[in-house]
């Protein structure tokens, strides 16, 4: 690097923010006190943040603006990662800190947030723009969106300002339910105004997969058909259910990882090139590629997918609970703590090309990356026995170590030719000095300057949605034998068994 | 790796050396106290020598046995870089180390040889097999190889031993020369039997290369003219010719480097993959490569090459001299202490794509590496500046960092898509916790089993004295404005601008 490009700053590039407003629906809420203020209170930090700027709270508790203000600089501090916390700062930017307390099935509600953003605009200059965040009961959605259209909140008062709404995880709880929910909300704000937010798209290691695929010319040529043998998406969790057992029950891991954040990541390696990095752009071209995932039918799920519940094992000396044992679970849940599926792409890019996507619950670390395992080379030169084992692997890690790490073969040093598979690595964190922000920084930031390229279109809910339905479906009528894998264990046998019918075997990260 | 890999001795291989003599012409000159006895002793400490094995050093200086153990226990013990010295190993080695002094000259001498292999293959065992190794003035190659044919030397007694010669560089001092002299050493020894040392082939980072190359499946489909842009191979000492001055003046940098060590790495990296790694095959891809390298006419020598010779210059505060005011070196002296070449390959795979070669004395460091310039990614997707600066660099460095290094753009961390280069990196010492074994270790073993794939043959050698000598030819006839660089710095202006004939620039390695 020159130092002409080492001494630009990096967070202060061209975007600007307008005025605008947050108004969050759940301010009480984990999401609200854990990710969205300490990351609003980061931009603010980082000079990101325009001085027209205001943030409503909204919940059904009674509290005073003053009262909120204090409640989230409790949370900032506390959640605040790796970031300082500057107390002059926040002076300034609880001032622009607001609450309205209210039940959202009550239209009176709307009445009080049109009148605080009335307030807000003239006070602080917002100049009409608002942008809803959703951080709430699911079933709530359809509700507030609602009566946001019914007070108008949808448009600004005089026609000049901008309305967006952002609606967080899950969008549906099936295919049906979510294409309810895209065409209730199209009713009400129009498709360019509605983010739906996959924080893992915001997460830096992911948009870097767009980065490393397009900003290189030579990967691109090797990431086809011809020279990739299959892909490996692997999302584990340590973890088990925290107490959130009684949701958990009723979504499972395919609905909860698969269905939205890894086709999403599915996606991302491998859609075709963009015209431009620009919304439309890459959004088409994601979109595109979650329309040519192959539908299984329902005599395949049973071959192309695996479902999985972690029982109780002792880990460590100590008694970890089985699904069943976690409060709110009932004793005969048939939720699926572990779920994989082998997909194909039906384009001419990937025809043939498996993707195993795992993720689970309970697994002996936490972690995901993605591995594409590319083909042998076509001869042997150096002897059948060299070569043959460990074909070359490129990992594109995305938590915990952020990086990329490329296996190859290399000399043994010594007499006579003998190959040895050698690493070669590349660590996001260390090799910028500087900060990586987090998922939610970036998409909040991009959702106030109106670039929802990281955000998911309905159409992209939908495909993903047509993905994971048939096996839904099955999984609903089919009574499985679980628990079937131990806490602290990689997943189930068949999980294994799916694979190995491919002759392919699942890495150990 | 697993388990089982890792504990393979990687220095047992399955080739043994057969019971077998070297003997050394020039056993008291400096490649042998420096190189050759060292390779030896250490080859004896990896137990990869049999117990019939015998060294007889030839020299003109008058010596028993035993001072000629000494000596060389002395340079063993110097010289021997990174190993342990063993008193009690030694005592045994040194009891098959011989000594016959005489004049090459002489018809005498090679009796005497005859004799002391008689008694050395009754006494130790050596089985009638013998390695011959000239380590002398090249002007004496052609008497010495024809004093061995005269007194038979060149077939064993009983005929059912081998009988081998390894000839060092330089071979020919041009075209005519090589040819000459390739054709009175084949009266005597048949070209199976021949090895024309040429000890970059044997460093373990030019090895690797083709391991690089043709052990992993994805480099290969990048290797060639649709995404290599060109190719720079790099040998910079930062010394100068200490007291060689006398030979190098007749010698220069095009005969002493490119037309040897250089080229030969030129067509490691760029051959055709071989049917298999064997000598045969891989000597074959490397002639044809070399073959195909376009022989410039003489008007391409001006535009083609680029002829340096350093001046004086204070470095570091110190005086250093000039090339002209090095001892036994004349005030007109026209030699080229650094040379460049633009080279291009007259094959499917890289028509069109420049291979620069440099290598030069006086440099500002020692480094010896290859540079992979790969082109730009086809279109920008993140913007028309952004992947247009540093286009994927692939660096094989083979002194003195052996390792490899992939340049590559990844998303620089923050708001919105910056790329900018980052560097992938394996090195090669550090990965392995083995020592890597000398050139001439290597080489050594490889001529004793019959192993000829990393020495040079007829064709090969008569193939880059083509290419260099149109070079030769016009710069004899031509004078030039010299000393054109000053000690210290990284060659001529004219070997730059040469680059920025093709809109390229010399890497600063």
């Amino acid at each position: 690097m020159t130092g002409a490009l080492e001494l630009e700053d990096p967070l202060r590039w061209d975007r600007a923010v307008p005025p605008s407003a947050v108004v969050i629906f759940g301010a009480n809420g984990d999401l609200t006190k854990r990710k969205l203020l300490p990351a609003l209170y980061r931009l603010a930090y980082e000079r990101r943040l325009p001085a027209g700027f205001a943030v409503v709270g909204i919940s059904r508790t009674a509290m005073s603006d003053d009262q909120f203000r204090e409640k989230m600089r409790e949370s900032v501090q506390r959640f605040l990662e790796d970031s300082p916390f500057d107390a002059d700062l926040w002076r300034d930017f609880a001032l622009g800190l607001h609450y309205v307390s209210g039940d959202i099935a009550d239209d009176g509600l709307y009445k009080a947030i049109a009148a605080k953003l009335g307030e807000v605009e003239s006070q602080r200059g917002t100049a009409g723009n608002a942008l809803f965040y959703l951080s709430i009961q699911p079933s709530q959605y359809e509700e507030t969106v609602e009566g946001l259209g019914r007070a108008g909140l949808n448009v600004s008062r005089n026609g000049d300002g901008w309305r967006r709404i952002i609606i967080e995880k899950p969008f549906g709880h099936d295919r049906a339910s979510a294409k309810e929910l895209n065409s209730r909300v199209q009713r009400v704000f129009d498709e360019r105004s509605v983010y739906r937010i996959d924080h893992y798209l915001g997460k830096e290691t992911v948009q870097n997969i767009l980065a490393f695929r397009f900003g290189n010319g030579i990967f691109e040529p090797l990431w086809n058909r011809r020279y990739v043998n299959h892909v490996q998406i692997t999302a584990a969790e340590s973890i088990g259910v925290e107490g959130r057992g009684a949701y958990y029950q009723e979504a499972g891991a395919l609905r909860d990882m698969i269905q939205n954040h890894l086709l999403q990541v599915m996606g991302t390696i491998s859609m075709e090139p963009p015209v431009a990095y620009e919304s439309d752009e890459v959004r088409d071209e994601r979109a595109k590629l979650l329309r040519s995932i192959h539908v299984m039918k329902p005599d395949e799920v049973l071959t192309h997918a695996v479902k999985g519940q972690y029982g109780p094992a002792k880990i460590g000396g100590a008694d970890v609970p089985g699904f069943r044992q976690e409060p709110g679970v009932a004793p005969e849940a048939q939720t699926d703590t572990y779920a994989a599926v082998r997909l194909t792409v039906d384009n001419w890019r990937w025809a043939g090309v498996p993707f195993y996507i795992r993720t689970g619950k309970r697994m002996p670390k936490r972690v995901t990356d993605i591995a594409i395992q590319f083909n042998h080379a076509p001869l042997a030169v150096f002897g059948a026995e060299t070569g043959k084992q460990w074909p070359n692997l490129l990992v594109l890690r995305i938590q915990p170590e952020e990086g990329i790490s490329l296996r190859f073969y290399s000399k043994l040093p010594g007499a006579g030719m003998k190959l040895r598979p050698v690493t070669m690595d590349f660590n996001y964190g260390t090799s910028f000095g500087t900060r990586t922000p987090t998922a939610y920084e970036t998409l909040l930031l991009d959702a106030l300057v109106g670039d929802a390229t990281l955000y998911t279109r309905q159409d992209m809910v939908e495909a993903s949605w047509e993905v994971v339905q048939p096996v839904l479906d099955v999984w609903s009528e089919t009574k499985f034998d679980l628990p079937n894998y131990a806490a602290g264990t990689w997943g189930p046998a068949a999980s294994d068994e799916m694979l190995a019918g491919q002759g392919h075997v699942w890495r150990v990260p």
